[in-house]
């Protein structure tokens, strides 16, 4: 798909998302590859409200976050999708969202270090699993405002974790992704109803 | 009424199920009986998003599960929706859904063997209950990737209990059923609204 | 207003109260007066879903609940209807509703004989009230499917509570009126808004 | 902005708190400023249904309350908004909605005086917060019907709080502001977000 494209699947999302109450205060955002090699990335700019997206919200990136079309800046977390579509080459979507009961869930196990769901047939939505018996592990990370230092533990957190769908920001929000924007969406959707039944299960 | 007027129909209840977020990451499938003798379903073919059905996301098939008409493959479900339909003679549409508090007070009545409901009026939505003083048992069946294993545990739980309006799937998710999609709907409305006054009543 | 209007702005208010999950499975009824003398009523015909009302959904009954206009008949509930607007002369619609918390709260304070509610901003919503130190009473009353002995209950209880802006039936629903179909309106909004305000801060 | 686009930005954001639940049964009052000298302030119009605003049901008023443009009187809290407005300079909008969550809080901390947040990301959306470890202090100030008497009062609290981005009205609602419309409706969004990950918190 081509940039129009893509930020039109990625502006359905945002409205999606925003109706769900995931990227409220123009948070989240999200972004979709258009080639490899060289890579060039359809990215939401900084700072827009995520439910009223059009392609005017977008930008062209290249591998070292200069923009090569659209209007206004990359958001800080840029350095975020760069480095999970480095890592994970079959990548072609990345979401970003907020949500309460993921809010909550990451500061409840951010000692445990990650977030486990075992035993629920909806875990079959995540690319891949075949069965409700699947353990999903969800890393927490300490939130940072230094991006660059994020970036090398978000690195180090995908070697150590190969099989994870999504990476937990304690108190911040979730980065999922997916070999499109529809399987993005669906990991997206995956998660969040399964951080709403645990977290209206903690005692 | 006919394939395109079933699917019609069905699509419609996706688009609010799926807003009530009882559908998601395209979790959940739908069927209607087009005819009885030979057996013919209009069924959500595997994998679509259920917000957003329309006529192309269906397929018609038989009672052998074979694809008769439309694209796609049906679910590895679509046997649990044929038992129903043998064993309950005057249903004519059968609804699967995925909610958070039907997941969690099947986990948590469980070894009960079933959600017991009884002393409220929206009781009076499932068909042929005329008091709020019914009881309505929801047997709680195991979840299981055997699905042929799975349909015969179904057609047994369906023996014993004839009079029930639905069962749940530990973990996973709702089938209940009515005369029409308009019946089937409306008890998928009731059973939610009554989980969630149970799920919120839990202590 | 006549017929057609009033069934307008009733059809409204439906597709508002069931987008909030208050009047789930076809369940509520709604009024408006159309004259007093003689009495003539624009109310919802039994079973349909609340969400998609039109003009066609709504039937006109005089004083005796006998339809002089319409399709289908008037739910046993309309003798409920017709007391409240005997025993308060200016109410001009009645709207009822069942919701999660108003079901929850119903059942908790049963032994009182009443939800109780004082203290909150949101009071002054309710017709005449002037201060948020008010005090408002909603009585409830034990559901059953006798609705002659209900409608004899709710005549007492409306003399003994002259000024309660609504009833609770028990693990049923409200019934709230107003001056007209908006004021009922801002009736359900103001007490389903403190319901949930009551129902969540219960331990 | 004139006051024609004004309404309609704020008439916007009404559509949305009313599909969240923050402005049920017409409570809330929206305004943006005009013009400072002479202050002019775009304001609703008391008692209307806050989810179906339009450019009718605005008032341009004075510094003095006095009316200029439009039908209909200024809500006794219009006092409030020109206190706010008086002590912030920068300020273009001022929002105050009632949400269930904001409503709960405000009471559990009232004692403390305020509502206490930090170290959440979602911070970062209130304008000039750089960090999630910023801590937002939102002073509670206890209600009432004295709109004369709760004006001094807000203008004291915003000279001892010259940071904080919002007053919560014990039991009442929240009051924000921002430099116009969007940031004004985004610190509501940020608030509201943060007050049900409080709330959800609560033991």
């Amino acid at each position: 798909m081509n940039f129009k494209e893509l930020s039109e699947n990625l502006s359905l999302a945002g409205y999606e998302f925003y109706r769900r109450g995931w990227v409220m205060g123009t948070s989240g955002n999200f972004s979709a590859k258009i080639s490899d090699a060289p890579l060039r990335l359809c990215i939401t700019a900084s700072g827009n409200d995520k439910g009223a997206l059009d392609e005017t919200h977008f930008l062209e990136i290249d591998d070292n976050s200069d923009v090569l079309q659209g209007f206004g800046r990359p958001s800080a977390e840029t350095m975020i999708h760069l480095t999970i579509y480095r890592m994970r080459q079959n990548v072609g979507s990345i979401l970003h969202t907020h949500s309460v009961w993921g809010t909550i869930l990451s500061d409840v196990h951010f000692e445990n270090g990650s977030i486990e769901i075992e035993g629920f047939e909806m875990l079959k939505g995540l690319a891949g699993v075949k069965t409700h018996e699947h353990r999903e592990i969800v890393p927490i990370v300490e939130n940072s405002q230094d991006y660059i230092a994020l970036s090398h533990v978000i690195d180090n957190v995908l070697r150590e974790n190969p099989k994870c769908h999504g990476i937990y920001l304690r108190r911040h929000g979730l980065y999922t992704w997916g070999e499109d924007v529809a399987e993005a969406r669906r990991h997206i959707e995956i998660f969040e109803f399964l951080f709403e039944v645990l977290g209206r299960s903690l005692k």
